[in-house]
């Protein structure tokens, strides 16, 4: 089972607290035993950081612990390797450039017969379903929209038709970002929560760590987190019906598309 | 003056020394005022750091320089800007997919009216006159080849070709690299050096530091390094003729064009 993490905020914020979370999960042998990556958007680009080997991570995975990178929207996944073997290649998060936009795709699930689908400009570097769904996906966007739309709902919409699409082949749990808006689909599992004033304290449920986010935060500050499952245990986190597509900006859900 | 460094290996090497050397440079107000970057290729994957800003590089930088990365292959740059403001999108080396494989650039010079040539299916996510020549290139190479030609010779010259052209706009010294070959263009100012059995001592030039590659290297070895200048004062340093793209592959140069 891999682990998805993302963040949407109206302001700049690390996510030390909730990957500190994420680094306690993914399997009984290590905390990340296939590897784990973590893309962060600043402004038009984005910084990512992959290892696909549990001893190397540890160094870099203190570094973006330790450096509390503040960024408007991340996209996180640790890896339990199903399909493709353990190595940098298959390391999510994906990314590709499209319109002259950083997009970023990680997921968690198995597709049946995904590498069926037919490819046309972006073409997989490794070996994951992963990366060919992802590889397909933007095809499709491409071949619809040369150049992107001006409404964002109708790209919005498009997606969730591939998303469909997808879906019908397996388990279908992803972070999508187009460097505006994170995509958050819940094929099976997904859950999401915005903090907003008044902030109170949150109590991991992986590891003995609190914060009190008052401390932490101005009254104006608005961040939405999804992951997997919860990561906290005192906080109403939003549990998404399977097959639901929600889309943020700047901290909130600004759409859902779902059956 | 933008620095470039490169390497070419024959077995997963580490560029710690020459990237002590490298960091030395770049500017009065810091060793690296204007950001810098580094793209290791790791099997078909590549990893990569970018820096922006002087105060958060300098974390990176650290990692970079005591973690040791091994490969065959890298792309590094340091940045002083001249086209383009200091942000993430700005900084080299840039990448794209293409062939299923990872193209990696960086470029030193500026290249009047670059970005008067046509861009086809690549875009630039930021607003340098290198990302723009990089995206022409590329989609050149992609129109002329939607698949991989059977002989490397074939793609090489048109690169040749194609770097001509640029080359003809400004001062064009480049580092670009299919996943296979390192491609070394010194258009005013580039040096390169192939270190192999019987290894000695090397000194920086720009650091107070000496490595005995005796000590850590077997005799198989080969390695070349690329640079803007040579980073050793007691070893030969080959400074191509203006003009000249060197192909490197497994730490050997295996051809040159050149007027």
């Amino acid at each position: 089972m891999c682990e998805l993490l993302g963040m949407s905020a109206n302001v700049p914020t690390d996510i030390c607290f909730s990957f500190t979370g994420l680094m306690q999960r993914g399997g009984c042998t290590g905390p990340h035993r296939d590897g784990w990556g973590i893309a962060f958007y600043e402004g038009r680009g984005c910084r990512s950081f992959h290892d696909p080997s549990p001893s190397a991570e540890s160094e870099i995975a203190r570094l973006v612990q330790r450096y509390a990178i503040k960024s408007l929207m991340v996209i996180s996944h640790i890896r339990r390797a199903n399909r493709g073997r353990v190595c940098l290649e298959n390391t999510h998060p994906f990314s590709r450039e499209l319109w002259g936009r950083h997009w970023v795709f990680a997921h968690n699930g198995q597709l049946q017969g995904v590498k069926r689908l037919p490819l046309g400009f972006y073409r997989p570097i490794g070996t994951t379903d992963s990366e060919h769904a992802f590889c397909w996906l933007l095809d499709r966007i491409r071949t619809r929209f040369p150049e992107p739309p001006r409404r964002s709902a109708v790209l919005w919409q498009h997606i969730y038709a591939l998303t469909q699409e997808l879906n019908l082949l397996g388990v279908l749990n992803y972070l999508l970002s187009d460097a505006r808006y994170l995509y958050a689909h819940g094929g099976t599992q997904l859950s999401w929560l915005t903090r907003r004033a008044p902030f109170g304290r949150a109590q991991l449920m992986d590891a003995d760590m609190t914060v009190d986010f008052q401390q932490e935060t101005t009254p104006n500050d608005i961040v939405t987190v999804v992951a997997t499952r919860p990561l906290t245990d005192n906080e109403a986190w939003t549990v998404v019906p399977p097959g639901t597509l929600t889309i943020f900006s700047a901290g909130e859900r600004v759409a859902t598309f779902g059956p």
